[in-house]
């Protein structure tokens, strides 16, 4: 029997869907699963994307430019620049999701056994593109304590070696909700001009940001670090379209995007439908938008607020994107998940979290924490912290 | 400034569209120009499929499951077994376009350096792939005296080394219009299963074949083939619905499925509209394919005919897909394409062929061929050869 590669071995399971049989058999006894592990919006999607693809009059599905319809990537150009980012046509490729654009970025970038440094916890498929790129994560820890900021850029110099070809960051970061600040990204660009480095910034949260006084700072505003940023971008969340598909790799490396373009031409196109969605969907009115903030913000409040009142819990509070980072008082989360599905149930209901060590990429770290996402509805979300809190007591008392 | 990988700087560009910008020039001077040259189909999609979507009841535009639609899998493995081929739901996974499918084949199967036989001319996305995945191709050569047919085995045999993990091949052909007779699959089976390798058949014009005594044998019908056999397919020709992006990658091997869906999960799930679409499809009449097939097949005929009026032209008469290789009285094919587009027209309208160089993995083979697609209508066809004709005098007056 002919083997597997040592790369298909290597490639983690998503973290998140491991549990899915276990919900699975906690649905089939009749439970009702509150939903906290995943990143699906319940939030519309607008109607003028939807509605255009409803509208489209089309006879042949027909290839699109690798690049993206150019149609497309003018109104987003201009949907860019109208949000202060400096972004021309030319410096945008549409991709299969943000996931593309991500291994387009590191295939133009990085070769195998080549590094990059992530702040963790991280998107835990920044392992899985980081193995089928052939590449070496390489994790510079940041804190619960620290609200997950930026780790001190002297952590960052320490793991740079001749192998380190790139510094990946999301902001505002999933699982962590932090935002980084203007100075923690000038740091980032600082040192990775000083190594001749890539900064990849995975942006596509922009947008999900709760605080009046907070403002979200791309890389793409940094002057002078036009060779060294590389954007990764995507309509999933901003729009609620998580199944259109559709992102973008943005760079004003021309190197980079001609490479990139490569990659993209094997692939022949991006999804038809989903760009007319997506460039439908930059009419979305402003209002939409304010609507789907405030009720983050809301639920990001009620979340952040409900957990606070469990003893022994800690949570840092997230400034966008709508995840956060709880810690325990369990000693290993992934029993505990487990078990919330498995032998947990308080009235017919029970909770299905991600346990965060997936989003570590060092061994043993994040033990105790979960990630928690917040994209129920207010009421669910109280329902679930009472749940939790609720199993906590009855886990700790066994 | 941070230099890009070797690996993006051996992705080869597409030998398809680098011709492009001078087809863009002949536009701009007012000249017609016919598209011999990709495989954009002009047929129609059918209604079934493009209604689907216009119907489609959708509020947010969700994830789908990392494999695809459960509903989907379930009727693709029905059709499947009721065309022959006994593929079950669980040896489905629904990918983005047949080129993830074979990116998911590849990395799962193999890894850096390791090396895939593939009979040449072939599909030129096959050296991105293999570029991307880190994946070395190994030609063997197939030749148009002998109509492209798959060469001897003890030529496969010589080529084998340790590190050779799969031959791959497509059946029929893109770009020769070959269809492997059921007794050449067998020959494949036969050496794969003695040196322990994977077959990897991309059979996404399977049901484009124009002899009623051809008949398609898919590497799915080779008894004792499971562990070894990789199926590669797409809805892209067959309900002409390339800008779908709608593939998958079908295998008995358990372990190769197992693994690819951890590939899959990096990457969240396949487009959604597209996979309605395509779902929606499998309810196509039979009647739409026996008029596509009449149509290919009467396109074919003329095409063939018409060519081999040309002197000094060579074409082997393809049996399938709507490709074939034509050997032309000129030394570079190459620079006949381009001269075509920047400097020759008939009454103002010129053709654009795709130089068959960049179908070889061999250097300096096929330089005198040109791939021709026979996408268009027939009167265009018959049009476009005795452009052809005419060009092929004056250049060789020059």
């Amino acid at each position: 029997m002919p083997k597997i590669s040592l790369k298909g071995q290597k490639m983690p399971e998503s973290p998140i869907r491991k549990l899915v049989p276990y919900a699975e058999i906690a649905k089939k006894k009749g439970h009702k699963v509150y939903h906290l592990n995943i990143g699906q919006p319940d939030i519309k999607t607008p109607d003028v994307a939807l509605n255009a693809v409803k509208n489209a009059d089309i006879k042949v599905l027909e290839y699109s430019h690798s690049a993206g319809f150019e149609s497309y990537r003018t109104k987003l150009s201009a949907y860019y620049k109208s949000h202060g980012l400096p972004i021309d046509v030319a410096d945008i490729i549409i991709t299969t999701g943000g996931s593309e654009a991500l291994l387009f970025a590191m295939g133009s970038t990085m070769d195998v056994d080549d590094e990059i440094i992530i702040p963790e916890p991280f998107y835990a498929n920044y392992n899985g593109f980081s193995t089928a790129s052939g590449v070496k994560v390489v994790p510079v820890i940041s804190t619960i304590d620290e609200g997950f900021a930026l780790p001190p850029i002297a952590a960052f110099e320490k793991l740079i070696t001749p192998k380190t070809k790139a510094i990946l960051i999301c902001n505002p970061g999933n699982p962590t909700g932090y935002l980084y600040s203007k100075e923690e990204i000038l740091q980032l660009a600082e040192i990775v001009k000083k190594h001749d480095l890539f900064l990849i910034a995975d942006e596509v949260y922009r947008e999900f940001i709760y605080d009046e006084n907070e403002k979200h700072f791309s890389v793409m505003n940094v002057p002078g670090l036009e060779e060294n940023a590389i954007m990764i971008d995507s309509v999933s969340k901003r729009y609620s379209m998580c199944g259109a598909r559709i992102g973008c790799i943005v760079s004003k490396n021309k190197e980079v995007m001609a490479t990139a373009m490569k990659f993209a031409q094997a692939r022949l196109s991006p999804p038809t439908y989903a760009q007319i969605a997506s460039e439908a969907a930059l009419d979305t009115p402003q209002s939409y938008f304010d609507d789907v903030i405030e009720e983050y913000k809301d639920r990001r409040d009620t979340l952040i607020a409900e957990l606070q009142k469990i003893e022994g819990v800690k949570v840092a509070t997230p400034k966008g994107a709508f995840y956060c980072i709880a810690q325990l008082p369990v000693k290993n989360a992934d029993n505990f998940a487990q078990w919330l599905l498995e032998s947990y149930d308080n009235n017919k209901e029970t909770v299905m979290v991600a346990p965060a060590a997936g989003f570590y990429s060092t061994p043993n770290v994040g033990l105790n924490e979960v990630r928690i996402a917040y994209v129920l509805k207010k009421d669910d979300l109280i329902r679930s912290v009472a749940i939790l809190k609720d199993a906590l007591e009855v886990y700790n008392k066994k």
